[in-house]
């Protein structure tokens, strides 16, 4: 049974890895040469809008998925209406992931808390967002954001100006900015018959727009209790298949939709050794429907992202307990390159034992 | 970073996916179209005696180690010798490994109990054996035996006649039969520095000749130690690098020595999901002078064998906890496609859930 992935970097590269001892098959497409899931599955070389190779993945697997959320939908759409291919998750939660107007539309009709926003299009707009929303706020793209790509904080009318000039060509959110005590993320997954299961609450830490440092789990259980139901709204909004991840700001106790993620998530790589079944290989169950394995943890996790380029291998694996995960890629500033996870008995050990881990990897992020 | 496989069964197999995470890549040598290990990492297609063959996968990997036991030696010693390519583990283990004969006598030269044997290369040499040995005794090829393949039980003079007619073409052994009360074995890894690291004794069942189930950690702390014991006497008499497995019967809290495997092993799969490192990370470790992980159990295992045919997918997933883990083989009868483990906080626990799984899969082993 072959699962195709649109895209083949590091998570497509982990869902292979989960799915071979499942003894599935992978067929990765991607124009890159030296993909990550290139490097541990077939891949096809070409453009994520080449209508040729989509219908190829398409035809060769038993369910198409992707493994970023910026996968252009039209062409994936129009080969999946032509063929019998199925894609999982389901495309409409793909397009509201990729704009940033349709979240929010999203979670404001769903009763999930969220920022408060405006549309930009317009230097008329720009002002008008500033008049309601107010300063401090974030200017962002409405599309293909990510790490932080795409974004500019504004403080001051003259910072409002500035960043236009930067970002204006492409359609744009103002949002109010939040003064978060910390953020989490949530992840679940839905499968066949509807059944989901969720993960512990994630709590994150970024550096320069960067998920550096995942805790997990975090934060009291009223604050997972309040995600799940977000989440399990939104899943069962898009009668979804797959994992699907929320990022929220938590403020004052109350939490504030961020964005959504509809695949597996960065935040959820702790669940590869942390949980009973990890992230990847639920996604793999509950697009190809098969029971939902459980997502019970096994202790107190943290993941620490690698960014730039990688330590010696030596120097990570001398540290009792860490599990180190390379995702095959050539260095490059703000990149991420690997990561890894130590999971420990109590929180405080785990805590301590990642601020070690931090501080030998030069990290400068604080242990929330 | 390459890492050469000599065969391309389901340790190779597992040896990739466990070093895929650590940035490592694979390129196997089988003869044999659709293995397990060439469905996830290249493959050299050719005969193991391919010396054109072993020379180019010793050019093209930074070590090359094996995955089966009974690869033949000479062709991989004289290309080494030509070359510059580093075998691990040692050829002298693997050489010892292969000859029943070899092996005894390693044992008895460092102390370890064993059976006691008479080699047995003609009728007179099997009378001589009877004479010293008695009966029942085991009648079993000096090489190339596996999975109970290549052996008779002898109960009588007219057994050990039939035995020596289906057998006698190859230089055989004869054994004592030891009335054993249960089976177990001991895994662990040598390292740069002579490092090492022994994981949890498992205590094992067998069923026709083949392994169907295998509990860790099993047995009182002191058949832990002696095991221990016994095995470093191994890893160090070698100056070993990767991983060692050494079987033993237990008669009356005694420990015999029954046979060595130089290389991962079937009663170390738990380890995927129930040690902190598996067997196959720290194999790759030793071999590569990383340093070794951790063995500590993260709880009580089980892991059963699946054996011809594997039972459909969901049958076992939906059972909570169940980690499998396919081959990627055709069915046929008495072959392994499969295996899958549970960990449970208690050993009570761990059995309940293993009755479970046994009597869902129809496997008639009883659990020790």
């Amino acid at each position: 049974m072959t699962v195709g992935i649109v895209g083949a970097g590091q998570l497509g590269r982990m869902l292979a890895l989960a799915g071979y001892p499942l003894g599935l098959d992978f067929l990765c497409l991607d124009p890159a040469r030296e993909a990550p899931a290139g490097q541990v599955a077939p891949q096809l070389h070409g453009a994520f809008t080449d209508r040729r190779l989509l219908a190829r993945l398409l035809s060769r697997c038993e369910v198409v998925t992707f493994d970023w959320e910026n996968v252009p939908v039209t062409g994936l759409a129009a080969v999946a209406r032509r063929g019998r291919g199925r894609i999982c998750p389901p495309l409409t939660a793909l397009a509201t992931g990729q704009d940033r107007v349709a979240e929010k539309r999203l979670f404001e009709r769903l009763g999930i808390p969220t920022t408060r926003w405006h549309a930009v299009g317009s230097p008329q707009e720009l002002r008008r967002a500033l008049d309601r929303i107010g300063l401090p706020g974030v200017l962002k793209t409405r599309r293909l954001g990510y790490d932080g790509k795409g974004q500019a904080v504004v403080r001051s009318a003259a910072q409002a100006a500035a960043a236009w000039r930067k970002l204006g060509r492409a359609p744009l959110l103002y949002e109010e900015w939040v003064d978060f005590d910390c953020e989490v993320s949530i992840i679940g997954a839905r499968g066949a018959g509807g059944a989901t299961a969720v993960y512990p609450l994630c709590g994150n830490v970024h550096g320069a727009g960067i998920l550096r440092l995942t805790l997990a789990p975090f934060g009291p259980s009223r604050w997972q209790r309040q995600a799940a139901r977000y989440l399990t709204r939104v899943l069962e909004h898009f009668r979804y298949r797959g994992i699907l991840t929320i990022e929220f700001f938590v403020r004052r106790g109350k939490l504030i939709a961020n964005e959504l993620a509809p695949r597996v998530h960065n935040s959820g790589h702790w669940t590869i050794e942390g949980a009973v079944t990890s992230q990847f290989e639920n996604h793999l169950r509950a697009i190809l429907g098969l029971p939902l394995g459980a997502t019970t943890p096994l202790g107190h996790s943290a993941m620490v992202n690698l960014i730039g380029r990688l330590p010696p291998r030596g120097t990570l694996l001398k540290l009792e307990g860490v599990h180190l995960h390379e995702y095959g890629k050539a260095p490059r500033a703000g990149r991420k390159v690997g990561h890894c996870t130590i999971v420990e008995g109590t929180s405080a050990r785990r805590d301590a034992r990642a601020r070690r881990l931090l501080r030998d990897l030069a990290v400068d992020v604080r242990i929330p």
